[in-house]
């Protein structure tokens, strides 16, 4: 039998209209059961069949004894058995033709040659039907257009959102996310962890999510391919329509080490992985979480036609602090245009040299704070010679919350260039403003340089895109 | 009449025995008011002397027409009138014998000509009386053993610790402390804002808190000396006593020119002072977040004795995360011991690789994750190859808050050795767990690669101590 295409395969991973859960469970905390929970909270509109060989009822849902009994057609089975157990039903699922699996339970090469043997023995099954496998070892796929998760660990609802994460870590899909969905205000679109990889590999994916419409972005952690060649083909075309940007695990030697132990990838030598991301247009970036800056930056503006930024500040040493960020990471302090220096001229105070970042305790106290911050975040966003606008405001019970409320609707009015935001203050009014502000897609970075990091990776984004075309 | 001498006078800034505020206002708001609200919300005992033309009683306390008036001595004497209204109070303080002052009030040479002018005219007075200045253009003082500031920007009762700060900027003794009243845990000493530094410079202001027992680090915002030489001088000394550490504004070209427009200050060769910080024992940052997490990692535990770093992490991703930061900073992946090693075999998963950092994923299944974390960080401890242990928790509302709080009392056990602590996954939980943690002396960083670049910091420090002895 042909194995399927991956466009038709991937919407039964991402967008299924059943899922059997092989391994459901009425414990709580068992993950048979977590991921029952998950599939709920997150409100999976399809069917769902429990797969327990008690039979029982299971959160409200009849299960199955075996896949034999399932009465409908399955798209995506999701084993939760342990590695022993994982075989026959899996065969099961081949007969009823089902056309995709994910196989979370660990136990596999991960752990010794006999795991070793049996992963190749789920891949001789998939070879033969034409069933394509995710993982195993792996907390899975969660997919917010389709209100789908296979992740066992505990996450309620995802948030719906532009940004799409491969990861070749179980930590992604569980933990990470889980900050993600406590601590940010961004959302997310696809995550696939891969886990063992012995079937579905990131080439294949990236693919599909270069086609998705609902991914704008793709970010990845991964520690080394076992196709780079063709992984680095697909992304090349990727990467001319939407930004990929890669976390490599391993790019020291104490880290390529660890990923020995890890995954069993190999690193492989960083210099050539370097030289391969950016022929293919992928942004690198060291720090695990430029994985959480870079998304927010992604999913709440435009990426910025250039490296050129404007920006203010409350203090003349935060000026100093954004020039000399902005500058050692290769950025640039924009020039600002005649008509732009003209007017800051008017509303500053005499005595202060005009300057980019614009010091703030120069004009604040003339137009008042609301005017002042507003006017000149506007007259930043006019400037032609401005690619994006960071801003560093002052959080204090006595400034008032108009110095930041009106940023949305400025933002709007120029929706090229984005606007990043900054706070220096108290720690109070900063969580409260940035909640208002993300919660209309205006980011807020603390420290200040993420800020800058942020955009740097993103101008690498759009200097592929524009290379490539 | 002969200046006194340092020792004496900063006595007189730092423990004054009163404090006279020239300018001081009932209206709220205002700087001369807002300063009498910090002096009173942190409990300062000694007496207070407000002066205002009116005479008038300002929350509570008896006013004071002129100086002259004053009917006790007066230690120090915060001017927050207008520039062109200094002088005379001045002269009046030079005449009472006042020894120290701050002049809080901007429109000196920070703002033109005549600004300069009026700002030698205040030195005058100094060199003449012996009086000491600090300002003028500065939020001023705090000193936490002496229940003191002289700052007019709402701050309440600032928490006392063992970290003293010197700032070329408002910003620092304002809104950053702001920060730090809010955000963090630790506390803070001595932290001067010396402004226009027409009299009392950086070297002098270091070198007492070289010797000042309540200072056990001195971080420093610094955008140019006038007294390099000296500077340095002093900071060899100091640095063989506690650590210094410098963010330097204008160590790039666009940086140095803000710096011109900031303080007038010429940023100078940033190679050159480099080379003299590196001779001096000092330690550079160049993120302003790092004077916070500097500051944090040193309040609350020991330097580390060397760059070996052992950590655990929940995840086999995150081992690779720390070890590649390790790696790519300079610090070293410790070699554990044959004990530790053969320890960790005992309590590990029969598959796992042992490594550095250790897995806990093949722990905590097998002891339970109380028992796992308290065990592996004991072990970590005790290692005699080991400097600093960095542990990466799980946070998750079905995670027992046992992992981490047992972490103070085994900390407690090796006083020697710095635990930093960072997690991944939920956010309340880690708010949670740092609120605890930090009031217990155990810094948690986030993102987890700023506990290795606060652990760098510190090993560059406690290797200027080593080199100098």
């Amino acid at each position: 039998m042909l194995r399927k295409a991956m466009s038709d395969v991937f919407k039964y991973f991402f967008e299924p209209r059943s899922v059997a859960i092989i391994g459901a469970s009425k414990t709580p905390g068992k993950a048979g059961n977590e991921i029952l929970v998950n599939l709920l909270a997150n409100g999976y509109p399809g069917k769902i069949y429990p797969v327990n060989p008690s039979g029982e009822e299971i959160m409200g849902l009849p299960s199955y004894r075996s896949v034999k009994e399932i009465p409908g057609s399955v798209d995506l089975a999701v084993f939760v058995v342990p590695a022993e157990k994982t075989l026959e039903p899996l065969r099961e699922c081949a007969e009823k033709k089902v056309p995709a699996a994910v196989i979370a339970s660990g136990g596999y090469a991960e752990v010794d040659g006999q795991g070793a043997l049996r992963q190749e023995e789920l891949l001789a099954v998939a070879r033969t039907s034409g069933m394509r496998i995710i993982g195993p070892n792996t907390s899975g796929l969660s997919s917010t257009p389709a209100s789908l998760t296979t992740t066992f660990f505990p996450l309620g609802k995802i948030r719906r959102g532009p940004i799409s994460y491969i990861a070749q870590t179980g930590n992604f899909a569980t933990h990470t996310m889980k900050w993600i969905m406590t601590a940010e205000n961004f959302g997310v679109a696809r995550v696939a962890g891969l886990g063992n990889k012995i079937d579905v590999e990131d080439a294949e994916v990236l693919e599909y999510l270069g086609r998705d419409p609902e991914t704008k972005a793709i970010l990845m952690y991964v520690e080394g391919f076992r196709q780079a060649r063709r992984f680095f083909e697909v992304a090349r075309e990727v990467t001319r329509k939407k930004p990929v940007i890669i976390l490599k695990g391993g790019r020291t030697k104490a880290g390529a080490e660890r990923v020995l132990t890890h995954t069993a990838s190999l690193a492989g030598d960083d210099a050539i992985f370097d030289a391969a991301c950016r022929q293919a247009g992928i942004a690198r970036v060291s720090r695990y979480f430029d994985l959480i800056n870079v998304a927010k930056g992604i999913a709440f503006q435009a990426i910025p036609a250039g490296r050129r930024v404007s920006s203010l500040a409350p203090s003349g040493a935060l000026g100093v602090v954004v020039a000399d960020a902005c500058e050692s990471l290769g950025l640039k302090m924009a020039h600002h245009s005649e008509a732009t220096l003209k007017r800051l001229r008017e509303i500053s105070a005499s005595w202060v040299a005009l300057s980019n970042p614009v010091d703030m305790s120069a004009i604040a106290p003339i137009l008042g704070p609301v005017k002042a911050y507003k006017e000149v975040i506007e007259l930043l966003l006019q400037d032609d010679g401005v690619d994006a606008v960071v801003a560093i405001l002052l959080a204090s019970p006595n400034i008032p919350a108009e110095i930041y409320s009106s940023l949305p609707e400025l933002s709007s009015h120029f929706p090229q260039k984005p606007i990043y935001v900054s706070f220096t203050g108290d720690k109070s009014y900063i969580d409260q403003a940035r909640a208002f502000l993300e919660q209309r897609s205006l980011p807020v970075f603390l420290p200040l340089e993420d800020a800058l990091e942020t955009l740097l990776v993103l101008c690498r984004c759009r200097e592929a895109l524009v290379r490539q075309r």
